[in-house]
């Protein structure tokens, strides 16, 4: 992988001196194109061995364009908050909107590359830590997002010569750390490790651009016109969109399908109803000041059709927890900066420290819902938003949250006896709009992609649990026990 | 202050049956009408002593109204990314956006009160503490927010019988800790502090509503009532503006004013120019490294007219600055998250933690340029921007930021030329709109809002740098150079 970045190229700099100027007159240009065209971001990772050039890198880029459009992030120790989170967490922060170009100094690839040289981790999970990048970077470039990996390299030898050279002069001495050379002693076992992370993660999408980084002249222009060419091209039109690979299946021949053989004649007496309801909110109460919950995190997740319940259900669980271990996200449309970024991005925004809730009142299944049904994404995306969701959850899993989800199911039936009902009452007629009179003529679509969502997105981590609502008694009930199940069994 | 709250103030449960269905009906009503309103938001700030019904009243508002549009926020010991900020920092993160209900529990006074109750603070520091918090009010208040600041009382006696029937039974017990018993001790200390805080913060726009907290359905069903009716008079109208307290003066009769009397002569040759510079970016680049800087920050503003050279100066400024350092942020056109708050918020948001720099190209001084020239905001919100300014760039500077603001002027001669040199470069085109040229014809009241801006908000904390601007190269020296000895004498 690195062979060609090690044969010393160089640049005479009467040459840089005659290309600097077009380049970056030419990468301006493009960076203000970009921000007209404000379609989509730029992601530029800036990784690979110290002393290589990649402070100088990112400061030229700033120099070059203007630096009031580009968003330059360097990542260091975790905060405190940080810690908390998904490790990918603080990346979905330092993401740049659509129009804008983000520099990431020390990237996602820089702490499992760390780690494994360290041999503080596995290969086994080295690798799980690859995977996980890949599929982030594929979830970022389908969501339209230009990624620029540059790697820049210098051989051992190099190495050396450039810590000597920067120690020579006193004003670049304090560059140079005793952490440098001990990492230097691990040059080969680090170089290993970088090959073996940046095969893996060369794909279609977001490929390496390996850089030697010996001489400055060389390095600048061609990190420059990588820049460059990336930009001019991407800015002609978006790359064809995948199909998925498979188109999604036709629902069942017999027409049984996870909703409609639920069992809707369940019933609750609201004497039998007051019973159980007070004993799972004290079993609830407990479980959320209980200690281990210190070190964990609870996020919920609540759909289901129009007038299913979902709002007086989420009122019957926060009534057996502290205001300040949850908050409810009722989710409505985007704001323009959440626009600007990819859909997941909005959820991010919310996830839970330790020993907090949150509660999505919809949620990132809209994707596969509503975008689905309405026709606001492509199949393709909609497709891979499964894939991706699942991803979502399984990082929020290993960072300690537990993820509990509720499909709230009513009958066709019982949801139209309930619309004429919130019609009739003045105080609920806020709740029944147009609109819902509109999605309920496409029940049949909304419960395919129902099913589907269901049977693609129940994992270990994260189980639906559909619930039958057609007796709001038992459905509210039947939620918050069965939450106190979920959470027992994790805890 | 709490004479009346230790009267035993007491409701029977068959009242509090009867009125309580009203209360929560009338309570969810105009939680409705103040998100269809959209137009202020509603801040409940939650304090008292230990044990008087805070977290149940917060859980009750919860309970009576649609969770989904209440923000509570807790405020425990602060994280570390929070310390590095100034203390109203995660106050301002909390804010809810306009047409929401936000409750503080554990707002602002938490900390002021506690630490003069243990000793840690001086008189002084603690009125200096409350003064701010007056100052903050004030301002929310103006800027349209209703504040709701409920203090929750239990006598002495009546808080050892409380802490003692909470330790009767399981359930509760948890919830008084060995602190609350030593806090106690302190109650008569606690107290006496309490009432100095309050008498000095109940202010008009923003009072003090005392509660007794002995008994559950009286705590409860005033407070209830108590945001009701702050509620509903708030929707029926805004309260009248206050006039600014006397009208901006008119510029002198002799026309000389601190923008004329500049010397735009001075002028630097190009090679007097890049040796200046040279010497003056490495100057910069080693402050910014300085190791005092790693428990400060760096805030700059850069204001000026159109083609007044901000840009290009900050392009030679960050150029001796690590990309990681540093970060610009142009102002342009809020987005809708930053609409719904104060209009200091969005810079708020901005605001860099220790070894950081931030450069505002534009700024907070809108409010007092644009906004007021353009009649964007009333005469009597710009007259009291020049005090909110103040107060914040004060607390910046409290935080350790050393704050730099220039001034980049030019005659409007100079600024003729560059508009037109503008019109002829083709890849200049997209710096001149006709909105330029409309500014431009507003040059004499530009020029007095100037003058009043300097002439307000020149503090020794925030001290405005002028900088004759018709020669670029001269311009970009003396605000590297200025920029400098500010950071050298606060360092």
């Amino acid at each position: 992988m690195f062979e060609s970045a090690e044969i010393g190229h160089k640049l005479k700099k009467s040459e840089y001196r005659r290309e600097e100027p077009k380049l970056r007159q030419a990468l301006l240009k493009a960076q203000y194109d970009l921000l007209d065209n404000g379609k989509f971001p730029v992601i530029i990772l800036v990784n690979g061995v110290d002393g290589a050039g990649k402070g100088e890198t990112v400061n030229l880029f700033n120099e070059w364009m203007d630096p009031r459009h580009i968003h330059t992030h360097a990542f260091g120790a975790m905060t405190d908050v940080e810690r908390e989170q998904p490790e990918m967490w603080r990346f979905w922060r330092a993401l740049p909107p659509k129009g804008h170009i983000g520099i990431l100094f020390g990237s996602w690839y820089t702490d499992p590359i760390l780690k494994r040289v360290m041999g503080h981790e596995k290969r086994a999970v080295f690798e799980h830590r690859l995977e996980r990048i890949r599929h982030h970077e594929r979830m970022l470039a389908a969501e339209g997002a230009l990624i620029l990996k540059l790697w820049f390299h210098l051989s051992k030898p190099a190495q050396k010569k450039r810590f000597k050279e920067l120690l020579s002069s006193r004003k670049t001495a304090w560059r140079v750390g005793a952490g440098d050379w001990e990492r230097w002693k691990h040059y080969d076992e680090f170089v290993d490790v970088c090959e073996d992370a940046l095969r893996d993660t060369s794909t279609g999408e977001a490929p390496w651009q390996v850089i030697e980084g010996s001489d400055p002249q060389y390095r600048s222009l061609t990190a420059g016109r990588l820049l460059l060419d990336a930009l001019t091209a991407r800015l002609k039109g978006p790359p064809p969109k995948l199909s998925p690979s498979a188109p999604p299946p036709e629902p069942p021949i017999d027409r049984r399908n996870v909703l409609n053989s639920l069992d809707y004649t369940k019933s609750l007496t609201p004497k039998a109803y007051d019973k159980r309801l007070e004993k799972a909110q004290a079993r609830l109460n407990q479980l959320t000041r209980d200690r281990k919950m210190q070190e964990r995190s609870l996020v919920m997740v609540f759909e289901g059709m129009d007038a299913a319940g979902k709002g007086s259900t989420i009122r019957r669980m926060t009534r057996a927890m502290d205001a300040r271990f949850y908050r409810v996200i009722p989710v409505a449309a985007p704001t323009d900066e959440e626009r600007a970024q990819p859909y997941l991005w909005r959820f991010w925004r919310h996830i839970p420290g330790h020993g907090k809730a949150v509660i999505f009142d919809r949620s990132w299944y809209g994707r596969v819902l509503v975008e689905r049904v309405e026709g606001f994404c492509s199949e393709a995306d909609w497709m891979r938003a499964y894939h991706e969701i699942n991803d979502f959850e399984e990082q929020l899993a290993e960072a300690g949250a537990i993820v509990a989800k509720f499909w709230m199911a009513v009958t066709p039936q019982e949801q139209l006896r309930r619309f004429k009902e919130r019609e009739k009452i003045a105080y609920k007629r806020f709740k029944i709009t147009d609109e819902d009179w509109r999605n309920r003529k496409k029940w049949p679509q909304y419960e395919r992609a129902i099913c589907d969502m269901i049977e693609r997105t129940s994992t270990e981590v994260g189980p639906w649990k559909l619930v039958a609502g057609n007796d709001k008694l038992h459905a509210r009930v039947t939620v918050i026990e069965s939450l106190c199940d979920h959470i027992e069994s994790v805890l």
